[in-house]
């Protein structure tokens, strides 16, 4: 078995994605998780470039990390400069981590273009650099920028950079393909050819604008490399980084021969992906290899049914070993196989006359739009219906909406009467929009019957027509997401109408029901 | 120069995807683009198991494809029926397409345990089936499921179910990695030795659960395999399929030896990529490879500084290759040059000072959530009013828009006060729901005075929140689509909001406007 090294820049190259910013706290929740989850190199940042990650190492030298290195990012000294006069190279040093992350230039055409040094100064510069962590007692990670475009225009050039960051004492020699744009067998022919250059254990660090980030790092490992960069769900600049989650469980699912991180950590992928995303305030990926919501969910009708014969037959692994779930979705093109799956999750599964009610019901359904593959909720609530289960918290006298502009913007009010607990409940609110105003009406209404509906919040909100030919007379359907802060489940529901304003209604009752229901147990 | 055959089944097997919920006309819409774009294959759904499918074909029969060839999908006939007798190969048969794609088992393992019947019958299935439909004179692309699991443990048997498609005359012979799980070293050996069983040209058709779907079609292209299945955006259950876009750009751009798409082509992949975003009412993957809005786009600031040095050192290829473009993240400047593609178009380009004029209002509304890809119209009424060439039709003094629902359904009336023609248009209309009471209303109040407004009709009508996060209480986008039967033009305008009827009355008055200013020439 090789060890393989897993090195995480989520917090430094992974930051550098759009819509991507995380605050100090931030930063230090997810080191701390990455910690606990035992990968061995946590990048914290920039200290130079950033007063944030200069904060960030503050916080490490109160309480340090337990498990992994933690690396602090700089670049090689400036020109004409001693390293131990350089700002970058204190400021780095003043970081206190036991391993220093260094960038130098590999590519003649960079030192010549962008550098603007002679190529023997860039030598001297990746040389100095790293002797001079070496010699405060760091370990020093080298980073290799535009490794593969350097080794395929000038291979004698690109070998001298490493054999001098060898020679200084670089504990790593990492290879970036930095602009995302090296082929798995040219990462694979080069990383050949570095490793006969030097003896430096050899690292992989890639992006994925060519949709192949994953790919080449698996391909650099097999020819040798034992330390694989990136982030985790693949966040970065562009495209992306190589995604961890993605390599981690390749290596030690799929693939032969290689140690990583330990079955029990590797079943808590997801966790840690769903993590990064909560924490970040990202949107995520629904169909994510391995971790995503959507990566062992089963549509089609005729996948269901042999997926219920011999799970493996449509999934590659089984969904807990990187602690996700298979899911049956509900929709047109799936049979009576993912209706019987869901009700059986259900416990409904027995009662044959109910299944076929149930799956004549939503035939008719979906022929009027209803779609329940996104609206799992609105559908446990139908098969209760129909078994004659539910009891509903509240019924509808009538609803009442308003929106006007004077010209001075849109407002909008809406008012409920509802009846609860043989109560009476007339209650009326402003809103930014009129589903907003009926949201904010029903929870008026509902508050004092049902307190816990305040651990409840929509978190997405979608309006669908259904067919177009009518236009704005047509049905629409809408999906309401919603989440319980109290456990964090989230659910979807369902409502169609040719009134936008009824098919939401239809949704908000159901998302509350849902959550009604689900607190009775 | 090799050909590779491109054949897509965003309409099938991208259909599968969580979320993914093409109606008729989207369908026949992402059809008649990639017939445009000259994908080999166009392949469109499942007549048996899907009636909107088999209307699908109903549609191309009408209007068949110019470049591309049609393709439907079935399974092989049942067990112990004549290929002639099955229901499925008759559905296939009235499809009428050029091609017919059959899957069949090529796993004893999966023969036994999810077909149950025995080898040989499964192997009579797979002959009969393609000789059945060779006879009828359709071209059998035979998708061999779980290719890799089956050929991994029992080649032998494997070897013998192609043999059976070749003999059987399958034009192209399709190894399908059904579960994902497969990794490239495997796709390219396993290729080679499919190749050396048989004489038919083969395919590949991957999916991305391990995040390898394009590496793996990359090395099965590269093993032999001179056919591509995959849908757009890797659409498809579970993780998605093989990304098309990716595989067309890295064969075209990256590797060598290889024919796709023309460059031209090529360069229209970003606008189809959003295009059938746009048409699924999907949300796009911003950073996915060379098409995404992120692609091009730099942030960080050492970067940055390099991208202006010298651009291909962060960018592999040049973003107008595939029609995407460079974006500092900084200056928020997206979309220029189609903004000044369609200024252009509209005569205005050569105004430098409204050019910029026009460029500041873009920036700054798409940052409050306006997009001008679908919405041509809104845009070019923006160019008149900041040309001050604008001249509003109407003006509106208030609307007012009511909907209640008193339990025996929602019923909405509105009212608008307009000012046209030194005249008040005071009018009130019911109809099926807001936007549409406000419709009605609205046309009353103008049909006097522009008669030709009868000509216009709403086509589709879109609505998305923005940004999930604050939910019923984000701004919302709304696109409507107007079509005028007097020459069949068609147009998009935009409207954004929190309140979505704010937003969808922005929307109908430019395109009412548009229409206006059409007439006046």
């Amino acid at each position: 078995m090789t060890k393989i090294e897993l090195y995480d820049t989520t917090l430094r190259d992974g930051a550098q994605g759009e819509g991507v910013n995380f605050s100090l706290d931030d930063k230090v929740l997810i080191a701390r998780r990455l910690d606990e989850m035992g990968f061995d190199f946590i990048e914290g940042g920039f200290p130079l470039s950033n007063p944030k990650d200069a904060e960030f190492f503050e916080r490490l030298k109160k309480e340090p990390l337990k498990n992994s290195k933690a690396c602090a990012f700089g670049m090689t000294r400036r020109r004409g400069v001693k390293a131990a006069d350089d700002p970058g190279m204190k400021a780095l040093l003043h970081s206190e981590t036991p391993v220093v992350t260094i960038v130098g230039k590999t590519s003649d055409f960079h030192v010549a273009e962008v550098l603007r040094v002679s190529e023997q100064e860039n030598i001297d510069m990746i040389a100095e650099t790293i002797a001079y962590f070496v010699s405060q007692g760091r370990e020093v990670v080298y980073d290799c920028e535009h490794f593969f475009d350097g080794w395929k225009s000038n291979p004698a050039y690109a070998a001298k950079t490493i054999q001098a960051a060898a020679q200084a004492g670089a504990l790593r020699i990492v290879m970036c393909d930095t602009n995302g744009g090296t082929l798995p067998e040219e990462i694979a022919r080069f990383t050949k050819e570095a490793a006969a250059a030097v003896d430096t254990p050899l690292g992989i660090h890639t992006h994925n604008d060519c949709e192949l980030a994953v790919a080449n790092s698996l391909a650099a490992v097999d020819a040798g490399a034992v330390h694989v960069q990136g982030t985790i769900n693949g966040l970065g600049e562009r495209c992306g980084n190589a995604d961890l989650i993605s390599i981690a469980a390749n290596l030690a699912l799929k693939k032969e021969g290689y140690e990583v991180l330990s079955p029990k950590k590797i079943a808590r992928l997801s966790e840690l992906s769903g993590y990064v995303y909560e924490i970040g305030n990202l949107l995520r990926r629904i169909n994510q290899p391995f971790v995503g919501p959507s990566a062992f969910a089963h549509k089609g009708g005729m996948h269901v049914h042999a997926v219920n014969r011999v799970a493996h037959s449509y999934e590659h692994i089984p969904p807990e070993t990187v602690g996700n779930e298979r899911r049956i979705l509900v929709s047109e093109l799936s049979g009576r196989s993912n209706i019987i799956a869901t009700a059986t999750k259900l416990g409904l599964a027995e009662d044959a006359d109910l299944m076929n009610r149930v799956l004549e019901e939503i035939v008719n359904r979906e022929n009027r739009g209803y779609q329940y593959e996104a609206a799992e909720a609105s559908f446990a609530l139908l098969v209760r219906k129909l078994a004659g289960t539910f009891v509903p918290h509240f019924t509808l006298e009538k609803y009442h909406v308003t929106s006007e502009n004077q010209g001075a913007g849109a407002t909008t009010e809406a008012t409920v009467k509802l009846h609860v607990h043989d109560e009476v409940e007339h209650r009326v609110a402003e809103g930014d929009g009129p589903i907003n105003a009926l949201d904010a009406a029903l929870r008026k209404a509902l508050k004092a019957h049902y307190p816990k509906l305040a651990q409840m919040s929509l978190v997405d909100y979608k309006v669908r027509v259904i067919n177009s030919e009518a236009a704005t007379a047509a049905s629409v359907r809408v999906v309401i997401e919603s989440r319980d802060e109290s456990d964090g489940e989230t659910w979807g529901t369902v409502g169609v109408d040719e009134n936008v304003i009824q098919a939401s209604w239809e949704a908000l009752v159901d998302s509350i029901e849902y959550k009604l229901c689900k607190d009775e147990g």
